[in-house]
């Protein structure tokens, strides 16, 4: 097949569904879709009922003719497996293929993702209309690549708590432990007595009196990861076979926590996401976004939630990383035509599932735009067409209106010369290392209500960006070569192979900023039997001392690095052992303990301090050659194949570098002209 | 049988339960009752165990006894359907009656209203002691009437989601729809691949991944609404005849919203309510009513909370609506003695089941009593007779205390004068409509937190009190000749037929004033393939632009009607299409789209702003002809056969029209004299 | 055996647990502890899968070798039946073990306390494994003494709602009330039909379609309290016998609600109680503790919380009880060479378990032990040695840290002087009236959402610990001789025989102060007929006259004792009937009535205002003789054997009676120093 569509630039796109409409609405759509500038357009998602409204009775003359309609325009279409939403005549017939929520309960029929992953009738089927679908359309000249399901994980769907899931996981923990004194030993079920004399004694980790050991927690965070990643392989495997030359993709979530996303990524040609920056920010937001920030860009979303996610997803298929030192060009493949990232589903109006749901301010759906290509996407489509007139979703926006007349968004799509977006590498000089099992951990057993991993997390990007620099999200255990700053804020799991990989980099000239609770925890789920910082220890010169854990309205003062801050929600201490005291803590029970230390290249930040963590981030820049420049709230800069992206998120006109940017505005400058 | 009682003026009554307490204390009770000017008094509910305490042993002995003790004083008894208690007996025998909640649990016996409406076992038992009593007690002389069951709904029991009712929900869809084509294509079931291929694969709409579609939701709130109407039917034919010439009335709910009460009503003499002031603000006032509303009328219940309540009951029954052009006098029927609406249950001291629960403020008693009056009531009971000594309600105060010493309220009853209260019409010119169907489908997907389909509709009912206009409640698909204003606050289910009634309306010199979101939704739950105002649309001259889900915090500018407003919560704009344009949003992402459109007599306001309404209503009310009297906080006139019942609620004395009102007090005044 | 311990100090120990760690650990830490100037170590709790790792596979060898090694340190043992934790094998194979929590679901192995009280299976094992154990150690003379189990009713397990114990229900109701009429006579059944014709009706009162009968309630909770003393005395039964001249304890929780503790605690020769005073203040602490007070007391916890615990447990136990007037000095006896009370854990350092987990500020270790034995602990013991590594306890402290080296509360345990803190009496001559029964029925039905009996409780004894009184927490029935004032802060049930003891003491000469809603109740959880103060009406010379649930921001004046006061959360009013009136109210609905009322030497307080109480109550103690000093914020004075333990609590330098108290920080003075 060929790519008859630009590859120099971004690309648009939008997720249409005609099943939903009248067919005499069909041709017109598809029309005015390309007449927007539209290149994509995403099918037969959730289709399942009527690819086959019964048992085997496959439908495909609509599908054929919605296929045709697009293609007739030009339009390059991505199919989705309907995966998603098993009909009622397949989960009626098979009740055992739902899966359990946290509380005991079938989750019932009626909305959409009912189903276990590790069904093995429900996986039968799965594998079936994947086969079906791929091949009746897998060769279609119109048919650019496939979208596996839609959200893995979406509404606490991760894991199950009983059925399928639940009679796998001995099986799994067999397999990976052998024997039943390792699987006690590396949990310390010793703790209370709940150690196992037999694989079928072990159940899933809900409805235990009080907290579940963490250990029991995070083995079954990984079994469930990997039945998701087992699961799309097996349709990925059927698409490479019946649909060859098309790519594979997934439409990842918001902050999406319940499974390892390198792991479920394995195996796709580039990732997508599903960019949503109000309803982020309103039910997604970590726990460090107060409500005076909600409220501030409750109509445009935070750059900094956004901008993480796009940086996240960049990331987490290796050849879709656009970083210095790595991929230095758009690398196309046998598979992927553009392998940097999509926004699958992208924000255009308000969306219905938040607490608020606030119309965008005039000027975001381009803002967004603008920003995901920065960031490193190469497609971006919008969510959805028309707004849809029944079912869950009638509340949601679409380019089109419930009256099929255009929206604003609409209009800002239509003035968008894609022209301005070239392709290339984001030239991120700073790794910000993420791992999804330190989230797991981190999570289970937070220590102080306020605080989070991806509120640790967001806190360290957020100062990152404030400070002007570009950031890649990448996998604790990715090859960091190339990159000036490592930046590892909450991965509280660091075992040796980790460590060393760590102070490879370092060897390698990289500077290192850990936050606290690094290295605290082993790969077991424990502690390390000599403290924290386990084997990072002598890299990094020091062990823990204390940890504090501050309630609303209680702080600690910081001194160092010329000035004070004062630390909230968190806060810990330092015994050096060979690395230098940069900051110390001043008053309080850590009174004149270290805050903030370093050995060499590598710097450890134990106070949770906004002001403090940029101070020492800055410093630590300058330090390694990379630019600084500080921005205002709401300012910020993203940089790509040359080009630097001004961005004001702001509602009210801002200053910066002698201009005034609109409120909500973006400009595209070479980067050469940026001082 | 004759009725003795005055029928020219308010009677009062109590709620007593012989059985409670030593059978030496009836006599003296019903003496003091009587002493103190009642008329009534409510017998039996909730006796099942009494009257049945084994399968047929029926036990009648002690209510003869207690109905000729009441007799022997004058009074006259209003007999309970005990059903909303199935005694132990025979929920063990039958668990298959027991209903379940929405989190999948079946509701255990121990309290009360533990049974599932659909239950074939239960309603036959419900209608074998239904006729056992109404054989009993039907043609006794002291028998004025009937109250079925109690509180429908209470505890949130209109709808069980398993059992019985799971069971019969596929029955009633394929009645409803005879096909299931037909059936998935008025959900949109295609939406999520949720088509149906057999009746039988249909469920509750609970425990789904998650929200259900909103079509399901709008459907099974029908079906439960009509088995309690079935239910009810059932105990209504049978008291009709056997015991000939009596009322039959059902004490409804405050803001009730788990079934169609004008279909419960229907075949009733009329609509009672149970009237609990303070509770009712603690407990059941819509989001809207803050915390600092709630502290200030802590002590009264806010006076529009409860004239809301009352205009809603008064209007339930259709012979029992007192408007002008309808009844325009009382109708006695052969059913009924007085055909207006009863308050069934009257706050008369502190309540038990609110977060907290005031002592009424001096005088409160009295002026509930006299506000009900005035809003049509023509029986106040008292709940209860003296306060319970034993189980779930000994908090509760009555107008006697645990020690038979009379109570606060007990004094205030007893200096009402009730030849005070004269019945007689209740001259309201403005109708607010009301739709069961459009709460369910508003709530099912509010799309703002702070929002309820309650929180719109009394906000305009609110405005409309303190511009001193009486208000009629009525079915959206009511009768509206007679009234000069029409107002549909959140009506957002408008089908063509309904639609045709309010162009009706208009055409007969009504005027008419839509809140937003009206005619947004279709019957079946979508929404318009024209979109908003759907089959409105050419009346209102407009179509929905835009619609603003605002947080705290977030505010959306108006401006117009010579003014400046600040909309909250919700924002919505129009395109004109014919209207003229009143107001316009000011800044912001509406900045110059119409707020307020009108064309001939028909007014939208697309904003939620207190003034902004007020400011509309008022100029509607003055060009309309109705009287337009701003009042201040607190205080409030009600009309009712021409006389004005002067209201202050406020804790403190209130200058109002050149007089002093003491805190919470009344006065009636001739209408006449009133400016 | 031969008590080689010193008996006239307070003695210090801690939790040590091998099986957690390596052997290689055992004796270094065992020698460290004695080094450090402890003289117990607790064993074996937890340690059931390690004790007997398949069904009758004892392994020995490791606890012999645990013990011996504390032995060769001179370190006493305190072993632990470790029931709290059965093993996996056991709960698999009699899985109808398990509990069922409130809403109806089994309560599941993975973390502890996964067992009904009821099971005849469990409690076969239980027996089963405390006799082995006593056995093998209960004549070792290196053992002290036993604690049973761990932490009766901890993460809400006091009742278990279904299973074993819902069966045996029916059976203990047929016990204590003979007839199906004689339970629905004292539950007043008939108030709902719920009364009952066959005992096999009765379930637990929960899933209950509204509120329970509280007096159902009550009956639960006597029953399940029932079955924990009957579960814990089968291992005092065998303990007694294999083990004699041990002492026998059990370590009870902060502020636990769900169980008799007097009637639990009977049979044990003391209480213990494990003292975590951050995590009580974030967690336990009643409603009335407000965010600005836990942040002010965030590291060290709240004097009165803590201090009412202590004198709490040192009552639980009559031969405990150091009060003036019964046991003037130890008695050791047969069982209990010490016969106070123990601190079994107390906190050191962060604990893990609370939303927030502060560092203690310093000298907090100090100041907490220092506490604990001047209100009569004989020993404290801290939790824990090390720090876990592993499993569900990691982020908890202990006095040494995860990598083994000394904690800041080591270094303060290690500088208290032991011989500072003689034994002896602890003067009270203030009894706090405490009854469980009371206690269930005040939170059935608190009336106003931010009351509760432990904020009503502790309201009155901040009071009197604010005056400068020592307090002895005793129960309701126990002899009241000796103690020269007397408070019912919350005894809503007295029943006539209660009436007649608090009769007789005040005969003796003691003066009685009571609060709102003191004998409100009747045993069988209604009120009385004669309203409140049933029994207690001709003693106190009054009859309730009405009550007002005050929500915040409504309050309610009151005018008496020289001084104006403002009652907030709760005013209740009084008919004096002899009584003379101390305060009336001012303003509101109670304008007037009668708010403090005396008859004689009995005192009764309406009004829930913590001026009002602290004024009442310091004119009280002068009448009655008892020496009053008013204290500041923070400073807190607590008396034993002729010492004065001076405290402050605060985080800054406080003065008091012309010294300058450092923060946190104790000073022991000799009682005739003290003005």
């Amino acid at each position: 097949m060929t790519f008859n569509l630009p590859t120099d630039h971004l690309l648009l796109g939008s997720c249409d569904y005609p099943e939903h409409v009248p067919q005499d609405r069909w041709a017109p759509y598809a029309a005015q879709q390309r007449a927007l500038g539209l290149s994509y357009v995403r099918l037969a998602e959730f289709a399942w009922s009527r690819l086959e409204p019964a048992p085997g009775q496959y439908e495909w003359a609509w599908l054929d003719e919605a296929v045709e309609t697009s293609a007739a325009q030009g339009l390059k279409v991505v199919l989705c497996t309907p995966t998603a939403t098993p009909p009622a005549w397949l989960v009626r017939a098979h009740p055992e293929m739902l899966a359990y929520d946290a509380q005991g309960r079938v989750r019932e029929f009626g909305s959409r993702r009912h189903y276990d992953f590790a069904s093995p009738v429900y996986r039968e089927h799965s594998r079936r209309i994947t086969r079906a679908l791929a091949e009746r359309y897998g060769q279609h000249p119109a048919v650019a690549g496939w979208q596996t399901d839609n959200e893995f994980g979406c509404h606490a769907t991760s894991r199950s708590y009983g059925g399928a899931s639940a009679g796998r996981f001995p099986e799994w923990l067999r397999e990976k432990y052998g024997t039943l004194d390792a699987l006690n030993d590396a949990w310390g079920n010793v703790f209370w007595s709940m150690e196992y004399s037999d694989w079928a004694q072990v159940r899933p980790p809900n409805l235990t009196v009080t907290e579940p050991n963490p250990s029991h927690l995070l083995d079954y965070a990984r079994f469930a990861s990997g039945l998701i990643a087992e699961f799309q392989a097996e349709q990925v495997t059927l698409l490479r076979e019946l649909s060859p030359g098309r790519f594979i993709t997934h439409n990842f979530m918001i902050f999406e926590s319940g499974f390892d996303h390198y792991e479920v990524a394995r195996g796709l040609d580039f990732a997508s996401w599903d960019n949503y920056p109000t309803g982020m920010l309103e039910f997604f937001a970590p726990p460090g976004v107060n409500e005076a920030l909600k409220t501030r860009y409750a109509r445009t979303g935070h750059p900094d939630l956004v901008g993480f996610n796009h940086d996240l997803y960049r990331g987490v298929v290796g050849r879709g990383v656009w970083a210095v030192g790595k991929d230095s060009t758009p690398q196309p493949t046998a598979h992927s035509p553009q392998p940097g990232f999509w926004v699958m589903e992208q924000q255009c109006g308000p969306v219905n599932w938040a607490p608020y749901n606030a119309l965008p301010a005039p000027g975001a759906t381009a803002l967004w735009t603008a920003q995901a290509w920065a960031h490193g996407a190469d497609t971006v489509s919008y969510f959805r067409w028309r707004a849809a007139t029944m079912a869950q979703e009638v509340m949601h926006s679409g380019l089109l209106r419930h009256d099929e007349t255009p929206s604003p968004g609409h209009a800002e799509v239509g003035a968008l010369d894609q022209t301005q977006f070239p392709l290339g590498p984001v030239p991120a000089k700073v790794a910000l290392l993420h791992d999804y099992e330190s989230l797991w951990l981190y999570d289970a057993q937070p220590h102080a209500a306020g605080l989070s991993y991806w509120a640790q997390t967001v806190t360290y990007y957020s100062a990152l960006r404030s400070l002007g620099a570009d950031v890649a999200v990448v996998h604790a255990d990715a090859d960091l070569s190339g990159y000036a700053v490592v930046v590892a804020p909450a991965v509280t799991l660091v075992g040796p192979e980790r460590a060393a990989r760590w102070a490879a980099a370092m060897e390698g000239g990289a500077h290192l900023v850990c936050g606290p609770r690094t290295a605290f925890r082993t790969p077991g789920g424990g502690t390390w039997e000599g403290g924290q910082f386990g084997p990072l220890s002598d890299l990094l010169g020091a062990r823990l001392s204390l940890y504090d854990s501050l309630r609303p309205g209680l702080t600690q003062g910081v001194s160092g690095l010329g000035a004070s801050f004062e630390a909230h929600t968190w806060a810990e201490s330092y015994r050096p052992l060979g690395a230098q005291v940069l900051a110390t803590y001043a008053g309080g029970p850590l009174n004149g303990e270290a805050a903030v230390i370093r050995r060499g290249q590598a710097t450890v930040i134990g106070a949770h301090s906004e002001a403090l963590i940029g101070a020492v981030l800055a410093e630590v820049l300058t330090t390694a050659g990379v630019p600084v420049t500080p921005l205002p709230e709401g300012v910020r800069l993203s940089r790509r194949a040359g080009q630097v992206l001004v961005q004001n998120w702001n509602p009210e006109p801002t200053e910066w570098n002698g201009r005034m940017l609109p409120p909500v505005s973006f400009q595209v400058l070479p980067e050469a002209d940026h001082a």
